[in-house]
């Protein structure tokens, strides 16, 4: 039996083994994703992300808690895959595993991954996308992937998901203003955690207000029941299609306690359902399939290159970068065209 | 006369439009980067990282006040280049550099440049190095590189300094652990900024074991004046030569209030010296090049295939692979080689 066979029929075992070799990236991990890549599709990717300090790991365990024992409804098959850009050498990754396996250890239903870059950003993308289809075509229905940090990486991996939670904090400092700014863009659901510290209704206020910044539509919408003059002729078709915009909604949870998980779950599964009504998903699905491609392309074609240049034709030219006879570009160009024009 | 030559000869207003030209990738800026680079390799690059929170910015800003002027020695010019890697779309950056007008502006010695993400994450650290360059070839003798955030866009960004500053404060939450063990690989120099808040001895010892485990070796050199059967014999030859081994220090700062400022600054200059004693300096300054090389070779060869491929050839690929039937990496053996292996 092939490997990805044993991974339809449900075998954990081989799954764990199979997400080594696609982190490794071996020839065998390859050929299995290829066989399990007509299998995927199904999960619902949803990427959380957020500055160090905000408490994700443990939102994301009381989420996949929720996920095996909800109040209502079906118990779900839950994988996270806990990435961690910042940590190329060691250790942050295998501690965050330890953590997690005192609330979640012994359930079959839930399967938990950690991957840390080993070498460059492009890689840690390309392993991550690969682990997510393993567990897609394994069949877990709800796939967390969970970034520490906030930076481009961040952004980067969002793209992966098809729901990204932006994870923020009250009072982590001055700095986070500028953060937020880029990462607001990204999410489609905003959660302030320990709302029950001081400072969490300015947190919110300051959502709220960069919110509208980057969503002036809505105004319309939401007072659209209160004050029909709001909107103009031309926009009535989006007023009755609630699917046509989405606007994150601001979730405030206190995660090592539980609070505000039901409410966060149910955000999450209306926008998956918005997407789905709004053929948003299958936009995402092809710009997602789209950066993977070119993301692959990258390293082929690096790797196809560097097969074709002596080693001592690329020494020569870096020898002569150093000591500043020639300009990287110039370098660039004397490897790829023979001449430094 | 030359953008290059304007350039050199201390033009400020020329140099600005040159790092506008770096930043937007103009063959104008490549030109000029190319006539500038042998004049580059005189300045001190400073790299400061750090998570948000821990007062980066103020840190930067105390310590290009204090190279104006030193209490000892003569005053510097210095460039400050604040990265934005979070920050893809708008606002961060430039928010930064109005906070720091009130301390720094005016004074002609000091330049300020603020870059924010655009595009790919790759191209931004050839953006910065660029920018970097132009800096180092129009006699900036001190150019601090400020990045905002923490993760593998920050650690790649470090590669481009001569000395890096992992910036923490005390109190900013359990998942700072995890990003520590990565982050301090990178730190030539540890700074524990709003050192007078609650916490800030934890931090420190904290980040004194880590070291240690990180840097097993110092523990004979910090005793062996003490204890002498620390040392083996053959171990003697490092003993008696104290430029072959940097522990990072761990400076204490109240950026703010100007405190902790010329020893950090005095960490930093010793630091350099190490660098150029005991060889390294030259080492880095390669392996610096080549990663820049490196970015370049890899963007170039991308833009070179991307003109040879038909867009109809990509979208049939595309299309192919969002029906699921082919996975992505059968889609670049199509692309590459004509077929799906």
């Amino acid at each position: 039996m092939s490997f990805a066979d044993s991974i339809l029929e449900g075998n954990r075992l081989a799954l764990a083994r199979l997400l080594t070799k696609i982190e490794n990236d071996t020839i065998e991990g390859r050929e299995a994703l290829n066989e399990l890549f007509a299998h995927t599709g199904r999960a619902h990717l949803i990427g959380v992300t957020g500055a160090p300090g905000t408490g994700k790991s443990s939102l994301v365990n009381h989420l996949a808690l929720y996920y095996r024992n909800p109040s209502i409804g079906k118990a779900r098959q839950v994988a996270i895959v806990a990435v961690d850009p910042s940590s190329p050498f060691t250790g942050g990754a295998i501690l965050g595993d330890r953590v997690r396996m005192r609330d979640l250890a012994g359930d079959p239903g839930v399967f938990i991954r950690s991957m840390a870059s080993r070498g460059s950003l492009g890689g840690l993308a390309v392993a991550t996308s690969g682990v997510v289809q393993a567990l897609d075509a394994a069949g877990f229905e709800i796939i967390m992937v969970e970034t520490v940090g906030a930076g481009q990486a961040e952004v980067d991996i969002a793209r992966l998901a098809h729901t990204t939670l932006v994870i923020e904090a009250p009072g982590l400092g001055d700095d986070i203003q500028a953060i937020k700014a880029g990462i607001l863009e990204i999410a489609d659901v905003l959660v302030i955690n320990k709302a029950d510290r001081p400072g969490a209704e300015i947190t919110e206020r300051a959502l709220r207000g960069m919110l509208q910044l980057a969503h002036p539509a809505p105004h319309i919408f939401q007072n659209h029941h209160k004050d029909h003059s709001w909107g103009e002729p031309g926009s009535q078709q989006f007023k009755e299609d609630d699917s046509a915009v989405w606007i994150p909604p601001i979730q405030l949870t206190v995660a090592i306690e539980g609070q505000g998980i039901p409410e966060l779950a149910d955000a999450i599964a209306r926008h998956y359902q918005h997407l789905m009504t709004s053929g948003e998903l299958s936009q995402r699905e092809r710009s997602r399939l789209r950066s993977e491609l070119d993301n692959l392309l990258r390293d082929r074609l690096v790797a196809r290159w560097r097969a074709t240049v002596s080693q001592d034709a690329y020494n020569q030219a870096l020898h002569n970068l150093v000591d500043r006879k020639i300009s990287p570009r110039q370098a660039v160009d004397l490897l790829l065209n023979g001449d430094a024009s």
